[in-house]
């Protein structure tokens, strides 16, 4: 089952790129410039081994036309509406798993978001009830995406309209050897997409002694 | 320095109470019946040996009065906004640390946050600028509170638009043995007091084999 990373070159969309391969799963790793895209596909795949899924790099379009049933929009929020506008003739019968936070311009420790609440709701009217929207991944550093030899610090929680297609994503997601939730319809990716940057400012600030913080939901102590 | 739980008879304000007295902060603990918190903090305080500090149960406005500084708001969200109200005049030269999540009336899966954004905006709203909010203590289980023999297993983000303010809590929640973060202004609120529904749809759901689900910051894995 081939998925599809649209903005797959972005620091997000290799780190995701590498760890759905390595998981076994078919990457088509989409981009606006098609060579670009060819390129890193080639370079992200050779740092895994032969047991590894295909890393093939193409332009959007054609990621989505080759994706199965799941595209991963991972472009940044400046480009979120216009990229979706522009590929929904070919999203018909796919499901959006939108990963992207709408950080504020010039101050990525906030969030400012959409109209319509958050990226993932701006999606799903973008797109129409059709086309179910799923948020997911929102929370999870590139960085730690990209470095293999690092486990992922962080559960996934995945929201949306559609509880299926929500299931869909938490099945993929869990591939990568990571806890994903059920966390309710579109509505609570505004609370979901704004926690990245609160993980942002921690890792900016000195209050730890680390950076690419994650979440985790925790059992009761006792 | 005493502080004072509005509301606080209720699970949360309970399990503040038996939490800051343990640990040596002594609570003034209001309600709109002041017999109730009298017997209320009563009966908390038999449940903690003699170092703990004192448990006052009085009337809302009384229990503002004996705050030093710091006066926690954990009333029902239905009753947010009046209480704020009939207690401002009292509130001048202290700090609002305001607990309350609104969650959705009969789906407490779901948040329904006001026109402002979020309780603590709505209460710097209402409060004006003179009287810092500082929201806090949303994700923790009143029954993890309660319990104490139970390490508390949430990390507390705190947010508002006085850095200073936010410190002061900050230190105070530290106090209970928890982890806080500097999650930034006011409107961090609105994601922070939208993660309790989440982690209630995670307790309810049969996802997880626990309830009392908290929130952690996760340093990577490496």
């Amino acid at each position: 089952m081939t998925i599809a990373i649209i903005g797959g070159t972005g620091p997000q969309g290799q780190g995701l790129a590498l760890r759905f391969a390595r998981a076994g799963v078919p990457v088509a790793l989409g981009s606006r410039d098609a060579t670009r895209a060819a390129e890193i596909g080639v370079a992200l795949r050779a740092q895994l081994d032969a047991a590894a899924a295909p890393i093939t790099g193409v332009a959007n379009e054609e990621a989505v036309m080759m994706a199965d049933e799941l595209v991963i929009l991972a472009v940044p929020f400046a480009g979120h509406n216009a990229t979706l506008a522009a590929l929904k003739p070919h999203l018909e019968g796919k499901i959006l798993v939108d990963i992207v936070v709408p950080l504020k311009e010039g101050d990525p420790k906030k969030v400012e978001m959409p109209p319509e609440g958050s990226a993932t709701e701006a999606a799903q009217a973008l797109l129409g009830p059709d086309i179910p929207v799923v948020g997911a991944l929102h929370n999870v550093s590139a960085t730690t995406l990209k470095t293999l030899e690092w486990d992922i610090n962080c559960d996934i929680l995945v929201c949306g309209n559609s509880l299926p297609a929500r299931k869909k994503v938490m099945a993929l997601v869990e591939t990568l050897g990571v806890v994903a939730y059920n966390a309710g319809d579109a509505e609570a990716a505004r609370c979901i997409e704004a926690i990245t940057p609160i993980l942002i400012r921690i890792n900016i600030s000195k209050q730890v002694p680390f950076t690419h913080a994650g979440v985790k939901i925790q059992a009761p102590a006792h």
